[in-house]
């Protein structure tokens, strides 16, 4: 692939320029500000989560990011209807296993969701894509109880099976596709003391797959974007909640230069 | 009626003063700052969907919401069940028809909503107005792909054949009740750039509904102290976060004197 | 118990520390403030509400927030489910009854949680808390309409009755077991002009009471606080907006040192 940076600054681009419609069927705790991430990295969010309009829905959008922090049965269910579908029209779809290892239900959904849709980009922390491969991986809550080093054999043997792109996200980011790595070194600490963070960072990467047909060059490019985003708010906060809102800023106000300037993605 | 400016101070000063009860069935992506909207602009927002509390909810409320951003079959049910309560009550109805034209789930709810219960004031952009009348009329999710100006005979048709007012949001606002036209120029571009902005004027109509008993009036005051307020907060915003957050303020502080000074609402 | 203001200040240091997993079965409109405020304090937040996950979930938790702020049958289930099993653990219980005394089935849903499950702590306003001991008491929509003191009384009674400690909040905050009171004094007239600053005082006395076994300890030292990092957020708030955003800077800000300075709590 060309330089990963180089790629960054394109890709941003053609999502302000192209506005993809990014279908999210995530959860109640970060629809808001997922919503708010994508229209501020610009991106058309919709939600929908009915059994009987998500196959419609789909239909329209550049991407399906699928998201599994608040489940019931129906939502699992709808998340099933509309990754079928995708998988049918060729639509990326991004799953979020959020607090897979935690509980039976949510590793089973991220399992099924794998199994029975074409997955295209999983993003979890270390825990979570752990339990996506061994049985006995543990999460606490939504918390990762792993570095992200002892995934990573886990995530490339994973990647290789699934024919899919897997990123584990924490202080650097891990991503590959079975055979190519890339690592991102941008972020922040302040990022896990605000919920969403991850679920946005998918959400990204959702829109970022709508514009960049190299599922390994869309998750690091859309991950060193959000990073960057994280890095830039981190200069002004105060705390969780200025640097909440001055991601949002950011993620509007980054130029490709920034881009160029700021974005450390490696190879290898 | 009265110079609009004029009834725009009175209205607010009304909202503060009585705290109306606003009962919202809205969507998932916007509930949080909805209420908090309202709270600012100084109502009594509440959230209730349950099928079995939603007619002794509306009982207590100055206006009732409905906003079929994030629909399923209960959510469906219970706004017609509130809907036909508050028709009965004779208590004002505000509908935000969000994405209707973009799945067909959508466009039959917001049709079923109008036919059966008694919708004072209908506020969408103009996909979404258009889609209320035009058999093939579409959105992208829950974006307009029209203009203002393409929807506005179609909206005073409508609110003839409802006798219910139309509200068209844009730049400038198309306000009728099929006989009067009130336009207003308030607002900002960043408006768009954060979710529940249009649903949040809706929620603001419902407020100023609750005080205003010309519908008209009511719709058109309450989009021009919400674009108002997306004005002040642009000075010193610097993306849609803080833009975000500035709205809020904003709502809080302004003043008769500011809304005298900057409200803009042209009839005609 | 010791000095009050001095367990505070050790409260706070034991959940940064200690990071407990708050589990939290909450409404839609608060969730994702909540789980902010749980991350600013320094706890882990889980939402997770299906049926078939909240035992698993509520095994690893230090404490269960139930709050019934956006009700429906599913989720009644599923917060009587988690209770049952958080009180057969041991595992400290709060319940918020947000809107208690509106409806029916808000008023019945809290009345059967305490009936139902071991109950630690209750927090609400006057007229949530009066609606569960005096038949016939009525709430606007979530609000009160009553004053602290009105609801005194009642709370000692509860509180004896259940063997649980009742805080109602409001300008000067009532805790009590039935026995002891404490007095909370702390706090900001801007904190309900944000929605979710009670449910979150909940949260965070969730937060508490899994690091201090005295609930009546765990729920006034947690007011405190929160109360506190309301006051210093308004020092720089501009409106409702921004004072939103201060507290979520303020939680993750305030030291022991700005504790013992700041907190006011009474005996008495």
């Amino acid at each position: 692939m060309s330089d990963p940076v180089v790629r960054c600054a394109e890709n941003i681009e053609k999502v302000r320029q192209n506005k993809p419609l990014i279908h999210n069927i995530t959860n109640y705790v970060v629809m808001n500000y997922t919503a708010n991430v994508l229209l501020a990295a610009g991106a058309s969010p919709v939600m929908a989560h009915a059994e009987n309009e998500v196959e419609e829905m789909v239909g329209f959008a550049g991407a399906l990011v699928l998201n599994i922090g608040t489940l019931s049965d129906s939502w699992i269910s709808s998340m099933l209807r509309a990754g079928r579908k995708a998988s049918k029209l060729g639509t990326p779809i991004v799953l979020d296993p959020v607090g897979s290892g935690a509980t039976r239900l949510r590793t089973e959904t991220a399992r099924t969701i794998i199994a029975e849709t074409n997955v295209s980009i999983v993003r979890g922390n270390a825990s979570e894509i752990l339990s996506l491969h061994d049985e006995d991986s543990k999460s606490k809550g939504v918390d990762s109880l792993h570095s992200v080093d002892q995934a990573e054999s886990s995530a490339m043997t994973l990647a290789s099976e699934l024919g899919a792109t897997l990123a584990i996200t924490g202080p650097t980011d891990f991503i590959t596709d079975g055979t190519r790595i890339l690592r991102v070194k941008n972020g922040h600490p302040l990022m896990p003391m605000v919920t969403g963070t991850g679920c946005s960072a998918t959400a990204i990467i959702g829109a970022f797959s709508a514009v960049d047909l190299d599922p390994l060059s869309a998750a690091a490019t859309a991950l060193a974007y959000f990073g960057l985003a994280g890095e830039l708010a981190a200069r002004t906060a105060l705390g969780p909640g200025s640097f909440m809102t001055g991601i949002l800023d950011a993620l509007y106000q980054i130029t490709p230069d920034d881009i160029v300037a700021g974005c450390k993605i490696v190879e290898g």
